[in-house]
């Protein structure tokens, strides 16, 4: 009998919906009633919780302090640079009314505003405001905020955390004296977005520059952080922007300089969302549901005590407190082990099938026999589910940290070794072609990868390859090659390597 | 020369403007282009995030998960408890469109909304919903849930911190199998709000029962704490609602009973926010600015090196920096000391000042002078301005843990003295009338307090108190004495004693 993995239909079957049922089965989010808004069950939102405490801790580590900005922006403030409004107006929410009155036996929206209100797709414009205010000199630069705050882009494709209508993120928000300093600080926190996504998520991702066509609407670079996941299609996962002198213009954002000048702050922005929890999902977990690498797992390690008759109970669960209070004196990556126990009066099977569908990275089984013999019976999220290693009570306490560390490390091996498999230096067109043509074009399998190529092209060759193979240019990476090589769309010599793929 | 307070006016002379002054001097928020929504600036988020921090921590130990649930709510939804919906109308800020058009060379909304969404004054209609989807049996309760969010509550006379049309909040739902455990979790969520309140803030409040003319839309009962500020007046600083089964029912939040019956579930709600940063200010502050109870201060110590010449600087930034090392290693309240060393190229006179009037409980000025002899001038920010204390490095080091005790008890010795101090049994409807009347009507003084009197009125006579008096109920105090006594309004006898006075 072979035995069907817990998540149906598997990656290779239809990975999209596997991308649904690992989320389901996990219980991290699911659609509301408010088209695009999901709602961030606890164990999905405690995920974030994870991620959104570390990266808090980096950025204030880096020199950032955080602040709260408002909700609405008035549609003056969208309107105030061109670039951005027009990439922006067409996803805005809208308020216009402050009150809901009675009519005819409902509610309507009453009192209307003067002017309508945007709730904020990115801060740019109400934070440049208010930068404007509180810069003066240049002894007020450089001025570095970050903000934690939710974000509305009306979506019509939906989809659970990579693309909802409202989602969560931090925006960071820097002005400086010069562009130097200003461009050197978008790419500073580009860096550490990529320390975080690797040291936190295991999640290797190429550090490269949009082309002009890709920008943030308003910037005078886009750098980005691109993620191959494995459906080989590439997610964004983080963008820090150098906006030039643009927003500082259109917000007045201006500064007395050391020589005694008026001149226009250089500013810079940067965010990573709820976009990342979609990534990791789509980054790691298996047939069998999500796996969690140790580091962004809320709890590390589960026990699951296994009593079969009542006089069992208190040997096998004094046993586990013991054990709990062992492991938490503990800790791993600088901070206490994050363990639970699971008492609920449920059969030991479906409590393991239920945590291996959460991704939690240890799972501990104990009853009377490991009871008697001091030990634990331990299963691994990154081995079979059905693999159970048997060890001492004290080798799992004095392993533990060791043994989390390997998990955290096989998840990195593993996602930068298929990043690799996936990434192909590209010659012709031909290859081009081929390399992201499905075989069977009616139920496409999962094909492609990261395209590398030397690039001599223009936008209109970018929209043509994006319209006949929907493959796009993810960035310029930062990291380039020597050599330098023929672009195979044109036959000119490319100017930089660029990275192509399909993506989210 | 008397010297002038740093805050102009004082409290004595102009308690609203005071609060203003208070906040500008320390830079904690400031009014942005939308009306009635603030934006809180590094210090005051700072503090914030404090409070937030070890809430979240108390909250998460009682059993309550955090989860997060979309910022629209369907205009439907509200309607479904018909006082909830009356209760928020008036204040609703309503999207009606999901896109920006260009017409006439300007944007206008575009795209209608089918159905008008209304942004969230508070949760209990769209988690609701979401706890009808997620319980099916007694086995899925209790269910606790916390959320951090914004809200949104228009406001036409907006104050800053204390009442804004956007805030910040933290708002629990629970979901019970009985009356009795639902009403017992909404006192228990009170009773950690008051722990909270009375440990991290210093703040006294008073723990009671809104009267049916104050509850929130759709309660049986709601639980306040009401904490008295400086000129006299009450503040709500946390409400927790027991809200029988009127949302279940509107919700439709059913369950399989034990017995096999479908019930419906009885529900609570509970929040405290930023207005808790407003509360402080008032409670504790002074004419020269804020005053920070330790445990809440982003900072609590912080370091100005004196240096005058050149070659005393490298002496004294290194002793500065063994101290901060020094320092970083003792705890308070179970937390590292949060020290910071303010190295900018201003005098020490203002650089004291702004410290002062930003509210750091220790301001420690290390010289030459200071370096030579192995010694410290100590600022305490509970002591006058310009009291200083000189101890020795060693004493100070070993003895900071106990001086912030001291100066957190302190801050709470006061404030509890003064809620008593102005707290007063009243016997006669004239005795009422002159405790809340300002002998200058013309420019009031800060007049008036907490009456505790015996209550037989109704809810006319309530609005009639209003509106003579401006005083309304603040609560029937939990603690009530037990003797009773006659209504000085009714002359009956009273059913409970009641806590009245002027609130913001
Ligand atoms: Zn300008
Ligand atoms: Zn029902």
């Amino acid at each position: 009998m072979t035995e069907r993995p817990a998540i149906s239909p598997t990656r290779q079957e239809d990975f999209p919906e596997w991308y649904q049922q690992v989320i389901a089965a996990a219980d991290l989010a699911e659609n509301s009633e408010v088209r695009g808004c999901m709602i961030i069950k606890p164990w999905g939102y405690a995920i974030w919780e994870r991620m959104q405490r570390e990266l808090d801790r980096r950025i204030k580590a880096a020199g950032h302090r955080n602040a709260y900005f408002p909700l609405f922006i008035p549609l003056s403030f969208l309107e105030k640079e061109a670039e951005h409004v027009e990439g922006f107006a067409k996803e805005c929410a809208v308020v216009t009314h402050h009150r809901l009155e009675a009519s005819e036996g409902r509610l309507v929206p009453g009192a209307p505003l003067a002017e309508p209100l945007v709730v904020r797709p990115t801060s740019e414009t109400i934070i440049g405001a208010a930068f404007a205010r509180w810069i003066q000199s240049y002894r007020d630069l450089p001025l570095r905020i970050n903000q934690w705050a939710n974000v509305v882009r009306w979506e019509l494709r939906p989809r659970l955390f990579l693309r909802t209508s409202e989602f969560l993120w931090q925006e960071g928000h820097t002005a400086h004296q010069t562009a130097e300093e200003a461009e050197a600080e978008a790419l500073r926190m580009l860096r550490l977005y990529e320390g975080f996504l690797q040291e936190m998520l295991a999640l290797p991702a190429v550090a490269g520059e949009k082309t002009p066509r890709e920008r943030f609407p308003g910037a005078v670079r886009t750098l980005t952080l691109e993620v191959l996941v494995q459906d080989r299609k590439a997610i964004q996962a983080g963008t820090s922007h150098f906006l030039g002198q643009n927003f500082a213009r259109a917000n007045g954002i201006c500064f007395l300089s050391p020589e005694g000048r008026q001149e226009h702050a250089w500013t810079t922005s940067w965010g990573v969302s709820t976009r990342l929890v979609g990534t990791l999902i789509m980054a790691h977990s298996d047939d069998n549901g999500l796996a969690l690498p140790p580091r962004v797992a809320p709890t590390q390690i589960v026990l699951l005590p296994l009593i079969r008759r009542e006089e069992e109970r208190a040997a096998v669960e004094e046993a586990c407190a013991r054990l709990v209070a062992e492991l938490e004196e503990k800790s791993y990556a600088g901070e206490p082990l994050r363990v639970e126990i699971d008492v609920r009066p449920l059969p030991g099977g479906s409590k393991n099938w239920e945590w291996v569908k959460k991704g939690v990275p240890l799972r501990i089984e104990i009853g009377p026999r490991e009871v008697a013999g001091g030990t634990l019976s331990v299963g691994r999220r990154d081995r079979s589910p059905r693999e159970r290693l048997s060890l001492s009570v004290r080798q799992f306490v004095e392993g533990a940290e060791q043994i989390l560390a390997e998990i955290q490390n096989g998840f990195w091996e593993r996602a930068d070794a298929f990043r690799k498999a996936h990434t192909r230096r590209i010659e012709s067109r031909e290859e081009f072609v081929e390399f992201f043509t499905p075989r069977d074009p009616e139920k496409p399998e999962i094909h492609g990868g990261f395209a590398e190529l030397p690039w001599a092209g223009d936008a209109a060759l970018e929209e043509k390859i994006q319209e006949e193979q929907r493959v796009t240019i993810r960035c310029i990476p930062l990291d380039q090659a020597s050599e330098r090589g023929i672009c195979p769309f044109t036959g000119k010599p490319g100017s930089h390597w660029a990275l192509l793929g399909k993506a989210y």
